[in-house]
């Protein structure tokens, strides 16, 4: 869209719009000047809002009474170099599917066409899903980070990537040293600084506890702070991990590790966090750190079920993740149904316990992503000033998985795209007001 | 095909051989001879048995590297008119989701041509995602019923359709008396068998025990021995239901309502039995009754979680089910996964506990369905002498979840398929021997 033309969508809205709080519009409006909305409210207010905004040129997308508009999904953590790996490999434990399946084929990411194949693959295939923000986790090398990069920018995704920090317990040839670490680390984020994009930031990724240094964490939270940049890592997946990461550390929990290398922050995400102490979780609200929630993927690696309730209780912000590969989907949309999966499972034999439901979920894919990725200034919900980040989703799309649609007000589409819907549900894709799919 | 004339698949073949065991062919074959199969090997000695069976007319189905030769998948408890809800309304615990949800929109099966336009969609939507043998729960009305049978035939699916008994406990517009109850049960039982169908047969259907009195259950019992039908119904699926159960009865057990009615037989499958007790499972092992395993219904209607090992254990048969719309996926490839994710969500803090994998699930889908259904004579796994009941699946179609697969072998391919796979993937149906996809 032209920067000085107005869009007006009209139709079904649901949003987010505080924590978990669902506003839906039957007959509702946005509008859309360049990246930004600038008004949303009820259909019979168009025309007063259209004056008072004097609008003289406008288009108009208007959503058939299948659709629905909603904002883009996000998907706090997600490998991108993992991408050939889903649905592969599940029959080990963490530490040893890291080694078995997943650093063989990182490695592979020296090779920058390889890299160019995959990337681009992920970035299509998680826009289709609808994931108009993507965390991601990249490889050892910098120049095959900047392909991912590169990707996301010819795709128009918005997203944080990280060039992956590890100089141990990985293959040889998959490692490197902490004075590499820094440097490449360094030159990576001046590298996507330079391209001066306000979607594609990059982020400090130390891959986990284990596979980095004390020391060598504390320089990287100085290049965060110097840079302000973002940080992502591995937080209590496992319960072998978190017992060897207080071995190897000689620490009481797994965040005093993270905290001790000032990596804590309120632009801090750390994946995961199932295993979390109640003194961890206050270290985090603390913080104004954030978890991302892969119920997926601790599933496939039998990492245990995450308390999403109990970590909102803490007043932890919490995003959803696909954590791909180690979860099986790139599908943000799954994540949802398994996000309220665990959440019921987790219910059985507490009366009391409030399971989080489909609208839950979708908050959580929504400005429960933002706000755990600090980005709910820019995106996350349909508040006026942000971002156009959204989604026109179709029930009723040909050789979709739902079919006889009868008459389904706006909440009962969206209870059937959290329950059955898929890429052929997401009919068209916006970042910034671009439409992307 | 014509009867006489052979088609000789070549390619990557896996089925269970028995429960549960995976034979895997990478470079296999099976020849096909009408509706049956005729010989499964190993590639290199094709030559050999087409000469030992004298064949010299044939056609042949070659596979890609990308693609599979798998049994046709068994859905074993599906609800076909309850899918225009699937997806919707899973705020509520069954008896409840029943009276606000369910039975409004089963009454509505009165007119014929709302139930044909569901049940065509129905039928080809499971058969889309590979069921190539349905267990069909109908709705009350028998001539609603017949227009199913007639979807049934018409689309070339294996089905059993059963036409519901229910007195009781439901709203006035949709109830039946006991008299009513078995005239048209034996006319429909009758009307079935007149289509003098191999693949499609009545099934004796009361709802569930508080559905139906115990006098009604006896008669239909009778009517079971007298045609020789296979009986469906619910057991222990939440723990109100069961706590009714027992003091509407007066018994002890779930279970012992059904034995006192002459229901428990081994052609008898039953949707959940999630809370029973050691002694009903050891009743049903000995009555050599199933069980349908509904995962993703148990988690949508809080349920509660189903240990599939411990029926094992008991030697209790179980199948999958998708239980539209308690469920809220037609897809039995979904049921696998949901299946996996239930077993190690249950493996939880058990250190000995073996949670069912990807390729149990796949067992549970194909000969687990079919012997729990009492048709592992005829279907379930490429035996010599059952019909050809089969799937092309293909992990590498255009716009399919997986793209970017890497030289994947038979077993890579079919975990895909397990985590990933949906109805784009399945790119050839079989059902003895007719391909209807
Ligand atoms: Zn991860
Ligand atoms: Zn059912």
């Amino acid at each position: 869209m032209a920067e000085d033309t107005y869009t007006i969508f009209t139709g079904n809205i649901i949003h987010c719009e505080k924590l978990f709080s669902i506003e839906t519009l039957e007959n509702g409006f946005i509008i859309v000047k360049g990246s930004k909305i600038v008004a949303i409210d009820q259909l019979e207010r168009l025309e007063e809002t259209k004056k008072n905004l004097e609008i003289s040129k406008w288009q108009t997308v208007t959503l058939k009474d299948t659709q629905l508009l909603i904002p883009g999904l996000i998907d706090t953590h997600i490998h991108a170099p993992q991408y050939p790996n889903a649905g592969l490999g599940y029959d080990l434990p963490l530490l040893d599917w890291l080694q078995k399946y997943t650093y063989n084929l990182e490695a592979k990411y020296s090779d920058l066409d390889f890299s160019k194949k995959v990337y681009d693959a992920i970035v299509r295939k998680t826009l289709g899903y609808g994931t108009t923000t993507a965390c991601y986790f990249g490889s050892l090398f910098r120049k095959s980070c900047m392909v991912l990069v590169d990707s996301v920018l010819q795709h128009g995704q918005r997203a944080l990537v990280g060039k992956i920090n590890m100089t141990r317990l990985a293959p040889e040839n998959y490692l490197e040293t902490p004075e590499e670490s820094i440097t490449e680390t360094e030159t990576f984020i001046n590298d996507v600084l330079d391209k001066k994009s306000r979607l594609v930031k990059p982020i400090i990724t130390p891959r986990f506890a284990l596979s980095v240094e004390l020391d060598l964490m504390k320089k990287l939270a100085v290049l965060a702070s110097k840079y302000n940049c973002h940080i992502q890592t591995h937080i209590s997946e496992n319960c072998d991990e978190v017992c060897t990461v207080k071995k190897m550390f000689v620490c009481n929990e797994y965040a005093d590790v993270y905290h001790e290398a000032n990596l804590l922050t309120n632009q801090t995400i750390l994946a995961h966090g199932i295993h979390l102490t109640d003194d961890e979780l206050k270290l985090l609200s603390k913080k104004g750190s954030s978890i991302a929630h892969c119920p997926s993927s601790n599933s496939r690696l039998q990492s245990g079920l995450c308390d999403v309730r109990r970590l909102i209780e803490y007043d932890v912000s919490v995003g959803l993740g696909t954590d791909v590969s180690g979860g099986h989907s790139p599908s943000i949309i799954e994540a949802m149904r398994s996000a309220v999966d665990t959440s019921i499972h987790l219910s059985y034999g507490k009366p009391d316990y409030k399971h989080i439901n489909c609208y839950d979920a979708f908050c959580l894919a929504t400005l429960g992503g933002a706000k755990a990725l600090s980005l709910d200034d820019q995106v996350g919900n349909f508040k006026v000033g942000k971002d156009f980040d959204a989604l026109i989703i179709d029930m009723d799309v040909e050789n979709g998985a739902v079919d006889l649609l009868q008459s389904c007000n706006a909440s009962e589409l969206l209870q059937k795209f959290v329950y059955l819907g898929d890429d052929r549900n997401v009919v068209s894709v916006y970042v910034a007001g671009n439409k992307v799919k």
